[in-house]
């Protein structure tokens, strides 16, 4: 079995670093032929071209896609859909849209080519020392192909989904999810931050909740991590953005008339982040100014 | 030191449990007598009477508070304060909010009696294995004493904030976050479990996030273990209640004009479920059958 990773990104390459720690000898690629300058391995040998995959007709392909989410997976794929033979698999770990990998998954599948969808979590960290992997495909699978993916992921933190498109769906959920959690944790933060009764050291306060609480969780050493760096947390800009996941999974919510009221709000309240001037605060102003005279410019 | 627990509900007996287990011998008081018969050591001496601790004259009382914040609470404390002489402690473990803890602290001061607020997580399973705590109190404290309590506490689990109700101003916010927390939790796994796509074992796949996810915490050990009973929760009636800490969070939100709209939205949803028939519903329905002559009865 010859494994290549496709985008070695941040991502893509601290998957290829743990491989390469098991001893396991990989192929590379990225559109940035100057990755080889960052990291490199004997046991990692870079291809010029996704081209190069064409030659390796004797062994079994399987294809790691570590890309942007929509057209980058998607023109891979279909670049790839010609050069893989009868029985390689393309492991999928973007954060596409479930339908998009149920597509990938049919149209792959017509060519012989077995496609997974595997929803990653853990960040850079578990990528490199252990993550969380959600995978999804077809019900027949090979163990050698769950092995070597579960030994990628902390004790436990693989699971098989034998639905195509599964391992995706549960990203997106997992990722909204996370929103309502960061959110909650956020304004709690701000309260304890803001208010004019006691002076807490927060740094301490997210690491005794750490150890023992209700709210222990991977999010609480996160911020306590950032938190002890500079309480402040002065070098961040006010702008919190949204990959698409969550956005995915409210507009699934609102298609199956599942009531998601706090996972929407907190995708909501980080686009209001981005706006300078809210149109909605101007609004209110305007009306204030013209029922009651109050002068907010 | 003579420790004496009083409240020997689900977390003052699993306190004194773990005092038991430490080889601490103490006393025990609750209302309900019938608790003796429940769980007897010869390390737990139970009180007939707040007033036993009278006869405590040449120890140092250290007394555990763990009763129903509130009326309870207050009483209690009252009567404490004519059984119990200068230096001796008391901790009050209850959900109090934070002011009431800071009345009780200035009004014991001025008897000499040290009064400790203290924050309590981790549930009973906490409590008898190692808890989280906050503590609030007076700046100067002797080291004996945080050690105790350290002890009964996980590693990392114990801090001491040196500022009266600052430890139940902590365990305020800690149940706020908990409550947003728990509502976005809850709205992922609801999507999962009613989505049309597939057929997800909610058991199997909050487990998957239980190791090296973003979402990985307590809470989702939590659900997973109530989930691997029965995946449909069957037994729960649908009424979600609330302890008065969030309530309190969020006024005091509003009080500092700190935005918690996750977290207010959180104690609102659990506020909704405890209505049968919402009045809010009947008057959209009646605004639609005026308007459009949708019949919804």
């Amino acid at each position: 079995m010859e494994i290549t990773i496709i985008g070695l990104g941040k991502m893509g390459l601290s998957l290829a670093k743990q491989l390469n720690k098991q001893g396991q000898t990989i192929n590379g690629f990225d559109v940035n032929p100057l990755i080889s300058d960052i990291y490199s391995d004997e046991r990692l040998n870079y291809l010029s071209s996704i081209n190069d995959l064409k030659a390796v007709q004797d062994t079994k392909n399987l294809v790691f896609l570590l890309l942007p989410a929509g057209g980058p997976t998607k023109a891979t794929i279909y670049e790839l859909s010609s050069l893989l033979k009868k029985d390689d698999v393309i492991i999928d770990f973007s954060n596409s849209f479930y339908k998009d990998s149920i597509d990938n998954f049919e149209a792959l599948r017509d060519l012989g080519i077995k496609y997974y969808d595997c929803g990653l979590s853990g960040g850079v960290e578990g990528a490199l020392n252990g993550a969380c992997m959600m995978l999804g495909g077809q019900a027949e699978t090979d163990q050698a192909l769950l092995d070597l993916l579960a030994s990628l992921c902390v004790p436990g933190g693989f699971e098989f989904y034998p639905q195509p498109g599964s391992g995706h769906y549960l990203k997106m959920v997992h990722n909204g999810i996370e929103y309502g959690m960061m959110q909650a944790i956020a304004e709690g933060l701000e309260l304890l931050h803001s208010q004019s009764h006691y002076d807490f050291d927060l740094s301490r306060v997210t690491n005794n909740w750490r150890y023992g609480s209700i709210i222990e969780s991977a999010l609480m050493d996160n911020i306590h991590e950032e938190l002890s760096r500079d309480e402040d947390l002065a070098q961040f800009n006010q702008k919190v953005h949204a990959s698409g996941e969550a956005k995915w999974m409210v507009s699934e919510a609102l298609q199956e008339e599942v009531p998601t009221p706090v996972i929407s709000l907190s995708l909501m309240k980080r686009n209001a982040s981005l706006k300078e001037v809210p149109f909605s605060n101007q609004v209110l102003s305007a009306m204030r100014f013209n029922f009651g005279g109050h002068k907010e410019y």
